[in-house]
């Protein structure tokens, strides 16, 4: 079983605490910190760290199994399963778009400056192509 | 009451429809559609729109009246307020910074390529930028 790296989860955020997890672990799958075989914690265990009842990690670990990130298996856990990029739907681009759109009005309703949202914005950006580029 | 743009939200969506709800009418409230005085819709009105039931509705607008967009009177219903900008914790910024790239991730997994994630996310960076300095 590996270390698994820290998440965070904010249990004051009105966004629900399993869509932190899976939102967290899934970014932690798409960029390869989990490789295919890797085995997360138990879910007991990571609901201990984190502060949350059993079922909040089960119910984000269903998800990400939902997805086809993970095989869920009584003796084994939950284990990272090889998985195949899907082809993404004319919605999955405007949904992401619509999204960002409300993060980022999120963001200034929250009293960040206009210009710190962009930069945000565009640093995350960069960051994805330049994984891309990194993996060649 | 002024006419409601379009709002559209996913009932396949794992995002309560609550929540999705509150986040478009919160970027029409950032972007300034909405201004001060401004009427929305009665919420059982909007619930019949949207196709969900009307405790969805009201909770929509008891986040944004809680975070001082609106004020909700039984007799004239949800109006939009004057609001001060707060001032950001230090925490906007990381918890903005770690949605960010949960959502790249989301959308990435859901099939995007790299390259139109970064794409979109400098669109709407630019759209801030631009916003700003079209209010000088």
């Amino acid at each position: 079983m590996g270390t698994l790296p820290t998440i965070r989860i904010n249990l004051d955020s009105s966004e629900p605490a399993y869509r932190q997890i899976a939102g967290a672990l899934r970014t932690l799958l798409v960029d390869g910190t989990f490789a295919v075989g890797y085995q997360l914690p138990p879910v007991r265990q990571l609901a201990t760290d984190l502060g949350v009842h059993h079922n909040t990690v089960a119910q984000a670990y269903h998800i990400l199994a939902d997805e086809g990130w993970l095989t869920l298996r009584r003796r084994h856990g939950a284990v990272v399963i090889e998985r195949c990029s899907p082809k993404p739907t004319p919605e999955v681009r405007s949904a992401f778009l619509r999204r960002l759109r409300e993060l980022g009005a999120e963001a200034k309703a929250a009293g960040l400056a206009p210009d710190v949202v962009a930069d945000t914005m565009r640093a995350v950006a960069r960051h994805f192509v330049e994984r891309r580029l990194a993996r060649g």
